[in-house]
């Protein structure tokens, strides 16, 4: 693998301190129903790794489809996390942006040979997920998303 | 004017130091080539107010196309601005996500109806930006975007 496997960007992922208030803020600015507040690695399919050890930290999210884009909203349950450690040292603000992946473990593996490691990873009821910190390169963290279908 | 006209996310801002270096990292990413970098409230559109007053500053930009949203890096260069002062306190990072809409005084005045106040806005060959500080209530800087055509 030579670059990603896609330049979409399908989500951007917000971190906030309450959920619920900011969620209401959003659906008020869109003029549309505030959605669902939903538990985030919190089942079977988690697996959650941060920094190369198991972690319980959970989060509570709320999804918005904004066009093409999804927004995710997270606010950190516990630690460690990717989502508690940008709470804690940045504040409230945009943590991620997300491209789907065609293969996990080769996209990792490109991106750390730009020096970009893989600072969580996990799963969910259908796909996989990894936040890789490209802060140093990138001014950002980049989220790959793998869906099983 | 009761919600944003538009809830489609069409620009991710992202404040960087050097915006050629990270543009080639960018670019790398993409496996593309590195787009030019361009003056941006350099020229007689500008118009740039900041914070209520005139302010002399610029930026450099590069952009990617990335699917049905563009990524804008953005360089500060003098001050004062939302860009030098978002690389001074926070450092590099997302700096906003954008949003069109069809009447700037109308979207403005409805954000500051919700507290969120413009803490920028000027102009270009072909349109008019506003920077519209969301970060209590939202958790990020939004961008207003109109285009005269």
């Amino acid at each position: 693998m030579n670059s990603l496997d896609s330049t979409t960007v399908v989500q951007i992922g917000i971190i906030v301190k309450d959920v619920e208030k900011t969620a209401g803020a959003y659906a008020e600015l869109f003029g549309i129903q505030r959605p669902e507040v939903v538990p985030i690695a919190s089942d079977a399919f988690a697996h959650t790794n941060y920094r190369g050890g198991a972690s319980p930290a959970q989060a509570k999210g709320a999804f918005f489809d904004l066009g093409p884009v999804q927004m995710e909203l997270i606010e950190p349950v516990g630690a460690p996390s990717t989502w508690e450690e940008f709470l804690r040292t940045h504040g409230e603000g945009i943590h991620h942006i997300a491209f789907k992946t065609r293969d996990m473990s080769e996209a990792r593996a490109f991106l750390a040979s730009k020096g970009m490691e893989t600072v969580q990873h996990g799963g969910w009821d259908g796909g996989q997920y990894a936040y890789v910190d490209g802060s140093k390169q990138l001014g950002l963290i980049l989220e790959l998303l793998h869906f099983d279908k």
